[in-house]
């Protein structure tokens, strides 16, 4: 028999044992072109919490009643697919089931190269490989930079702080338990590991990168990303890859959600002019150019009086004035 | 006489009239080496708030008793400096007082080019510069994308969303009056207005962005910038260059602030695996070596039986499995 675990109610908060339904139906038969799995090992990874959701996100939600959603290290047992032959072993995506069948899309023979099967779901899977690009691509770590990790001794976070420390930086590791902290700095090699259920985290954060933070790799966003703000030096560069601490929400947070950054692969970036003189000659003649040709009109808000200044200012953070505002002096 | 405006105790919210000290003193005479500049017109600009503020941004606070400080248009009164004869007029840096002292440094010459001399203070000063170079360098908006900016009818925003028309792009402002949403339609030229005080944000921009917002200029940060991140597209690009409304707060915002984003010019961006296959095989290639070498060590969590799923899976969003989580299946 084929045991399914099934979407029986969309979680509200933190998922419970009965949102999940298990039935047991029978083994299905590959048709022609199909090949039957057999599913070895199933990965469970957190993104699968937005998958129980009723919102759309980078992928559609699982429906009630379906399959819940997974990859997996599955046996070919039966194939009448060219590709594929009974007995090898592939990484799938067949979902919480002990068998399913497969049109041979998506499928990929595992070459373990000496390391358990199971490392194609971790390490050298989807979560390795977030961890690299994410933290090469976005966060470009430079040797004797400061990188912060947040669930530093998970499936990512536990790649992407080795990798920045193979990069040469200094690296800051983020854990919930004294013993994954040990393991952070002992087994992983971070240089330190901030346990964030008993830190004040600004002070942790304060002693541990005494220089401020370069690359934060976040896989929580929440209230670790709001303290790591108040520790990032200039040109700090944050990948957004995991919502940990907004997974199980209720209700909206407060204040800016970043969940549609992610989910949007958008970026915000802060700006400041002084960054920029090397467009200096391009602004200058091009805006001249486009308000000569009428292209950019131009409003003023002219006020008299050095005395009035003050009360200007005061109303121009009201959004009082009505065009650039400046003060004819006598 | 000099009329000088100083800065006579730092705001606690809003300035008020007696955060400023209005004095008038001798108007001084200058040095070998030094010029004597008089001030024709003093540019507000909200950055001025943040000098008034005790904590450290980008640039150092002002000292109680300083000058408050501001870009001018000045005079040249009395020279003896080489580079600069009496009756020239200057951009330079004077702030807010009738006469200041110069040894030169930051000065430069304006030419009018046929526009009032105040554009200097801001379609071709520094504010114009902001709207340029932060709309071209990282917003970076193609034809037929929608553009939205905030404080629209401002110094910077009236010139970033007109040089996205010149883009080709869709623009939509937010103000903060019908008059100014009339002006920023009318006479720039954008193609729609949401008044901030009047107007659902989401529902208004939903109307006025019926392909979401691909740029979003952001002249104020919190509630508008909240918003805005619910109707983001993929690959949105958000230029974060003010911070309007929490300059004059008294606390801490609730939620992430974004202040230290735009102070450091640093960038949160968000991730997804699957935008970089094309790194696939570096990322397979250099993990597997690494482990070969030992330089990653990776831990994993292996629970038996399908059935098991539903309650590791539970624990994984509590952070309860230590290394990257499995299911091994019969």
């Amino acid at each position: 028999m084929n045991t399914q675990v099934l979407l029986a109610r969309r979680p509200a908060g933190e998922p419970q044992p009965d949102d999940f339904h298990i039935v047991r139906t029978p083994v299905p038969e590959p048709g022609e072109g199909q090949l039957l799995l057999r599913t070895r090992f199933l990965s469970l990874d957190p993104y699968m919490r937005g998958r129980m959701s009723p919102s759309k996100s980078y992928a559609a939600p699982m429906a009630i009643g379906d399959v819940m959603v997974g990859g997996t290290v599955s046996e070919v047992v039966a194939s009448r697919h060219p590709g594929f032959a009974a007995g090898e072993t592939v990484l799938a995506y067949a979902g919480w089931q002990s068998y399913a069948l497969s049109n041979g899309a998506g499928l990929r023979n595992i070459d373990p190269a000496g390391f358990p099967i199971t490392y194609a779901l971790g390490v050298l899977g989807m979560p390795g490989q977030t961890a690299y690009c994410a933290l090469l691509d976005i966060g470009k770590p430079k040797a004797g930079e400061t990188v912060v990790v947040s669930a530093a001794s998970g499936a990512v976070g536990s790649v992407a702080g080795q990798i920045a420390k193979i990069a040469g930086c200094r690296v800051v590791g983020i854990a919930g338990t004294n013993e994954k902290c040990a393991y952070v700095t002992e087994t992983l090699g971070f240089d330190a590991c901030i346990n964030r259920r008993t830190a004040d985290l600004d002070t942790a954060l304060l002693q541990a990168c005494p220089d401020g933070i370069d690359v934060y790799y976040d896989n929580t966003a929440g209230k670790i990303l709001d303290a790591v703000l108040r520790h990032i030096v200039a040109g700090a560069r944050i990948p957004l890859v995991g919502l940990i601490e907004h997974y199980n929400a209720t209700q909206a947070p407060a204040g800016p959600f970043l969940g549609p950054l992610l989910v949007n692969r958008a970026k915000i970036e802060g700006f400041l002019v002084s960054d920029h003189e090397a467009h200096a000659a391009a602004f200058l003649r091009e805006v001249t150019s486009w308000l000569r040709e009428g292209r950019i009109r131009y409003r003023e808000d002219i006020v008299d009086g050095l005395e009035n200044a003050p009360r200007a200012l005061i109303g121009l953070l009201r959004g009082e004035n009505f065009g650039k505002l400046s003060v004819r002096c006598a």
